[in-house]
């Protein structure tokens, strides 16, 4: 027999108490946020019809699809239908795709279109949903790469209104407030302006994808490192000129559109998207969205088979994670199987780096790493007081466990400091004999004795949840 | 190609908004019950080893389970391997199993034992935890059966005290009366009590199992009932007489037990069986568990193989839906990859049934059907207006939708009343001139114009949330 492995599959998570408590925290002000702007959850199942998702991610993504078998019906099936026909492709690969008409969700996108098609007749547009779901890919596993994360959706689809995309940046900036991140920047741009920007500056459609591949790296090359990738790539040298004088703009981002407009004004394309970018800037102040959380950015293209209008990403100053959240507009996408154009505006935040940022700024020091905020000691000569002291903790609110057996009170305060349990409430026989318990705090090891009838209060200042 | 599906896989199912803020009330009312008693959340991947998940469901068990494919290197291994052994074993049914080493999650219980394997040094015992995620069976979908369904369990490992027993039931307890269940009864039962009840009265080894299938039907086929069928099963009438003597006797649980004394009391386990439940039915009054939600029912078998303890199971009066939640205590099955016993003691809850039966008693009456509270209108000469009211809602805790289009009022009430959204704030030239907006209540069909600086504490009250 096989050595049993006791360490989840490679790529995959256990999520213990305290690794949960964190991610929790963030997915729960996630969800708030999105159903405080009218944004309501769905789910999906993990597993879709494997035609449902061929196709849609290309050669790469399709091949990191996890293909489900059944072993009972289907393999008998199949068997059935090799040995009927034994000249046929019984490869591996042939026989696997032939045998799983179920795949893993891949993605929270194309479950989501799906649903839109499905259920298009009990849906009420323009709706506003919100999905936190796990995904599935046979990545090879490495530092920050898993092949089972959440990732966290939400999307407005059936209206076209700049409003939408406009409540997007806004949804996205009170999130990243909410969880403590003050120095950040939401980067706006728009696919129009890109392409009216590439066909003002003169560069041929063939070079247009590398020309934004290079642009996009100004971030990281600087104006220089730019420039000098542009003319590697061949483009004429007015082209790069032009293009360079523009990106190097800067300014506020109304003032930023209107130097620009000019020059990319003049394409079709480029007018309807600084125009567009003109309106959502316009009704972020009157959304209360701090100017300095988000700046107009030229340089940012994203993937932009994807994006049809707006395009967002954001970055968090002093680490380097990456993009913790984009998104855009992109209105060919939700309607693939209804058959028909649907917009649609969405925003997707990356929770592990959220985490991960959150970490490294030390934002998350001093978090809780239990749900549990009281430990209730147990001794034999005092069980029922015991319960009924725990049962007051719990009415007032408290999260409350009862140590599970009568052992020494060393053993019972280690198991709270183990577990990081903030208060322990120790009642002994002394303690019952007065009427009292003894209330200890943990994390600053003072104890003091409090009548049995104050120990809701007097726990729930120590913990801040009353003055 | 082929026809593309856009509805689910069969037996999997999408949940939209108005499921799943019902779903999601149960789970919350779970989640947080289970916290007030100290239950951390736990969470294990989707994908398990097969090696960690064979030889733990029996051969049925094992025959349902979704078996996973990698397409990419997974597949090119087995090629060559084909090729380089072409008179090897080809059938699909040995290479298929020879291909997925990985597996989806069957049920909580055999990923929770693994994590506990794999983190013991991690976790603190005895450690009380709760764990809310779906579960994959490749069983053949119908009515109420399904592939892809939420699991929610609760179990405490690493203790022997009766304590964690009688704090499972007041869990069940407090779980069925704050979801509104009135009329409920938690069956309790012990393992040893019913192997001493057989040994007791006689009834030979090899045929407990089925003496055991037999009075568990008590409840459907009456006393008369299971009479009969343990005298076709070949029970001496001496055996069947003392078995029937025994489920028949009722009276309050602490008085059942001693009545049971004299016949169950005389064996070792037997014994053991009623000095524990006498300590279980001690402790519930100290825990405030009402005497009317629980009885001592010797007629209640469960799935012995698992359990060697207390044994519990609800059912709610007025619905056929079955048990609504069971477990108990399991000293066998936690330490499986640890390689040594571990007590645990578990409770099982039935979502699906649960929503079943609130429906059927019609507990769900009313109930809110989209997360959003408030609608505000859109019309063109109001926006900036319109978006500072919204915000006024969200900065009183109110789940706000702005409509996403300037169109005409009718139909921005339509979608309202679509969604159900309960109130909706109209706000166009004529309010804002006045620094009113009309405030219309979408349930009543009242509506009334507030100042707009009322506005958030209005909506409150009409929503109940003050007074």
């Amino acid at each position: 027999m096989a050595r049993i492995q006791t360490t989840p599959v490679k790529g995959t998570r256990d999520y213990l108490p305290r690794d949960l408590v964190r991610r929790n925290r963030v997915f729960q002000l996630l969800r708030e946020t999105f159903e405080r702007h009218g944004y309501e959850p769905l789910e999906t199942p993990a597993i879709e019809h494997t035609s449902a998702l061929e196709g849609k991610y290309g050669a790469e993504g399709e091949r990191l699809l996890f293909r489900i078998l059944k072993l009972g019906r289907d393999l008998e099936t199949a068997e059935r239908a090799i040995e009927a026909n034994p000249e046929g492709d019984r490869s591996a690969a042939s026989l696997a795709r032939s045998l799983s008409e179920m795949a893993l969700r891949y993605d929270l996108t194309v479950p989501f279109a799906r649903v839109i098609a499905a259920h298009q007749n009990e849906i009420v547009m323009p709706f506003r949903r919100y999905q936190m779901q796990p995904v599935w890919r046979a990545d090879r596993p490495q530092r920050g790469r898993f092949r089972e994360f959440y990732q966290c959706d939400v999307d407005c689809v059936g209206s076209r209104s700049l409003t939408v995309d406009a409540e997007m940046i806004a949804i996205y900036v009170e999130v990243y407030r909410r969880l403590g991140f003050t120095d950040f920047t939401m980067q706006i741009n728009h696919r129009g302006v890109l392409d009216g920007l590439l066909e003002a500056c003169g560069v041929a459609p063939e070079q247009r994808g590398g020309a934004l591949i290079a642009i996009d790296k100004l971030d990281k090359v600087g104006l220089d490192g730019v420039r000098a990738e542009l003319t590697q790539d061949g483009l004429p040298a007015t082209a790069v000129d032009r293009l360079m004088e523009a990106i190097g703009l800067s300014g506020a981002p109304q003032a930023l559109l209107e130097a620009l407009g000019p020059l990319i004004g003049q394409t079709q394309q480029g007018a309807l998207g600084l125009r567009e970018l003109a309106e959502i800037f316009d009704y972020l102040p009157a959304m209360n969205v701090p100017a300095e959380h988000y700046a107009f950015t030229l340089a940012m293209a994203r993937g932009l088979a994807y994006y049809t209008g707006s395009i967002y990403e954001t970055k968090v100053a002093g680490v380097e994670v990456g993009s913790v959240g984009s998104g855009g507009r992109y209105d060919h996408l939700i309607g693939m199987f209804l058959g028909r154009e649907l917009p649609a505006v969405g925003a997707s935040f990356g929770v592990d780096r959220i985490l991960v940022a959150l970490d490294e700024l030390g934002l998350s020091a001093g978090e809780e790493v239990t749900t549990t905020q009281a430990l209730v000691t147990l001794f034999a000569e005092s069980v029922p007081a015991t319960f009924a002291l725990a049962q007051s903790l719990r009415a007032a609110g408290l999260r409350t466990e009862v140590y599970a057996e009568p052992k020494e009170l060393r053993a019972q305060l280690a198991f709270a400091k183990d577990k990081g349990i903030p208060l322990a409430f120790i009642l002994g026989p002394d303690e019952l004999a007065r009427g009292e318990v003894t209330l200890r705090d943990m994390r600053s090891r003072e104890q003091l004795a409090v009548p049995l009838a104050e120990s809701p209060q007097r726990a729930l200042a120590l913990l801040g949840l009353v003055s």
